[in-house]
């Protein structure tokens, strides 16, 4: 099968991350953090072993503020309903993800939050380098502001936010208020730095461009950010305390840490960040590549630009895009995402509400040939 | 190392769940569930594989009320804050977890949960059966107690809460009151079923005595129960819905599920499932094997009784608990873990709140040559 649906999941993990989570199954099964013995500690020092590593890769200010998730959707939670309080304002865009848009409209109902979300123009997302810039944000803060959230790169289409504007402007114009990254998709594609890009909140998936597997995640925050619990529970720590600790990261993890996840993370940021920069002249070569010839295609609309987290979506007018993506799945073993990609708002934006848009999403692990399959499949289907 | 830690997390997984997570790592990378092509849909099959086996196993009453957690502290956590409301009463035991004990804390602060804790008598850890039994719990439910909390096993000294007798007894005396168990000790140890033990709510660790990974958790709930969910975000349905959806398991899985801890699973509950009696009766043999022995070593008080599910604690009057352990791992690489298991009020209620206790937690894979070698370190110790 050509795998083609790198933005859900990556299709295949590092060699190293294979081998090191099945050493840690066979090996290192231990509770790292709770007991006091060699194995545990062995777990232990992994755990912070790869809290350093993202601290020093994504620019966070301290080893503490790293938090393992179980994915990109618990980080988002925990900092949304961990940062957000009755009588505060939200900023983000029509980009953002159904892991943004439900727990702001869950706070909404409860809480009475009150939001905003930025639409851009008609057809930035094909005419501007970003799509979301500090310019469209900056008219939208209002005095009881306490976040804005938005995405790095849009899992529709790839179109990205221009984080480090909107980071740096905030800091300067309104200090107070926390700027939030969603950066499921761009994490591992391209360089994301907290402090450089004045970003307080970022949410990563680990089993995307990160190289690790399902079951991994994280939330980085910087010491503006104070975060309360989402869930409680045991943290090795404090035992007798029936409160959860108030110091990171135990106050944000209850329970027993994925120790496999963990590592596989470790390993596979090791793995993919010195390469990213050529991995990324790759995807955008790719995804060029793809962009012009699909617009040659007849019947076939393009909602992308050449981008380094390898996604391009595009419309056929001959087929809705579930029956197209099935179809590439049944009769040329191709895997890609049809629908509405858990984005409602930005398939509102994009004026895709009924049929959805097909998307592709490679990684760098991705071929030419491949490309090229697709692209004899596509004529094929656009006359059908 | 000799590995006496398998309450904390399993010392050695079966062959068929390295084998098969691995496979999964190589060979399947697709996001069950949300994208339609063949990759993807082998992966929504082998989730749904995985809740149709718990559902059969723990008699749950439908595989969609098998929800996929991270841990058993998060299964806890999302039904503790998905079921309890304002004005609610909960009862629990002084064996449970800080899993358990911390959201209702939390709860008793943010919406004035009432709660009580039940004590046993001073000496029923050591002179009765059951820990706890309906006889206990009956007392104190009040017209407005919503949920009755216990674990099934205590995580600190082995003893059996009678679970049968509290599901049976609530059913029948106080039909509107939902039954909770916390079966992070017992699950793969001993049989539970919701349905003969008349249990609404079980919360299991998939990484313990049920042979999955670390990252595997599940919450199984009955008709009876309805939890609002803790999380909100992608569910691969109903996109357009900013609500989250209000059918299981969507309302309670939100973001990319973990499919290797999933399989997992599957495949330790496969292989532990059919061998627990054969295994239980080791277990209460090493277990019965340890106590004698070390009741006979001088300064050594032991707090268990033989159990299945191979829990031993003690205390040892010339060494507090903890540096007990560190001896144990670093002079005879032997990994046990002293404090307080994440569980105050047991420690409180067996007045170890100073020194907490030495546990041994056994799995079935430990040997009596294992039991032999510790014993001899602990007469060793003794003379310390």
């Amino acid at each position: 099968m050509i795998y083609f649906d790198n933005a859900a999941t990556g299709g295949s993990k590092p060699y190293c991350v294979r081998e090191t989570v099945n050493s840690v199954i066979a090996f290192l099964c231990a509770n790292p953090t709770r007991s006091g013995h060699k194995l545990a500690n062995a777990g232990a020092e992994a755990v912070f072993r790869c809290r350093n590593l993202l601290k020093e890769v994504f620019g966070c200010g301290s080893a503490e503020r790293v938090i393992f998730t179980k994915n990109c959707t618990e980080a988002l939670n925990t900092a949304i309903f961990g940062i957000l309080k009755k009588g505060d304002h939200a900023v983000m865009t029509c980009a953002e993800h159904n892991s943004v848009l439900r727990p702001t409209e869950r706070l909404k109902k409860s809480i009475g939050l009150e939001t905003d979300v930025i639409y851009p123009e008609k057809n930035a997302y094909i005419s501007q380098k970003y799509l979301i810039t500090y310019d469209a944000i900056k008219p939208f803060i209002k005095k009881n502001t306490r976040l804005v959230i938005t995405n790095h790169c849009s899992n529709v289409t790839g179109a990205f936010t221009d984080v480090k504007g909107i980071g740096e402007g905030l800091k300067r114009d309104f200090p107070e208020v926390l700027y939030m990254v969603d950066g499921a998709q761009s994490g591992g594609h391209v360089s994301i730095d907290m402090a450089r890009d004045k970003i307080d909140v970022l949410c990563l998936a680990g089993h995307k461009g990160l190289g690790g597997i399902m079951g991994s995640g994280a939330l980085l925050f910087s010491e503006a950010a104070d975060i309360a619990p989402l869930t409680f529970g045991g943290t090795g720590s404090d035992a007798f305390k029936l409160d959860q600790p108030d110091y990171y990261p135990e106050r944000l993890e209850s329970g027993t840490l994925n120790l496999p996840a963990i590592v596989s993370l470790y390993e596979g940021v090791l793995a993919t960040n010195p390469t990213m920069g050529k991995n990324a002249e790759k995807l955008v070569f790719l995804t060029e590549t793809l962009i012009s010839a699909l617009k040659k295609t007849s019947g076939v609309k393009v909602y992308s630009q050449p981008n380094p987290c390898g996604i391009v979506a595009f419309s056929a007018e001959n087929l809705p895009s579930g029956e197209y993506a099935e179809l590439l799945s049944e009769k040329y073993d191709i895997a890609v995402r049809g629908g509405f990609h858990c984005a409602p708002l930005m398939h509102r934006y994009l004026e895709t509400e009924k049929n959805g848009l097909v998307r592709i999403s490679l990684s760098a692990e991705n071929t030419e040939r491949e490309t090229a399959a697709f692209l004899a499949a596509a004529k094929e289907l656009s006359f059908m």
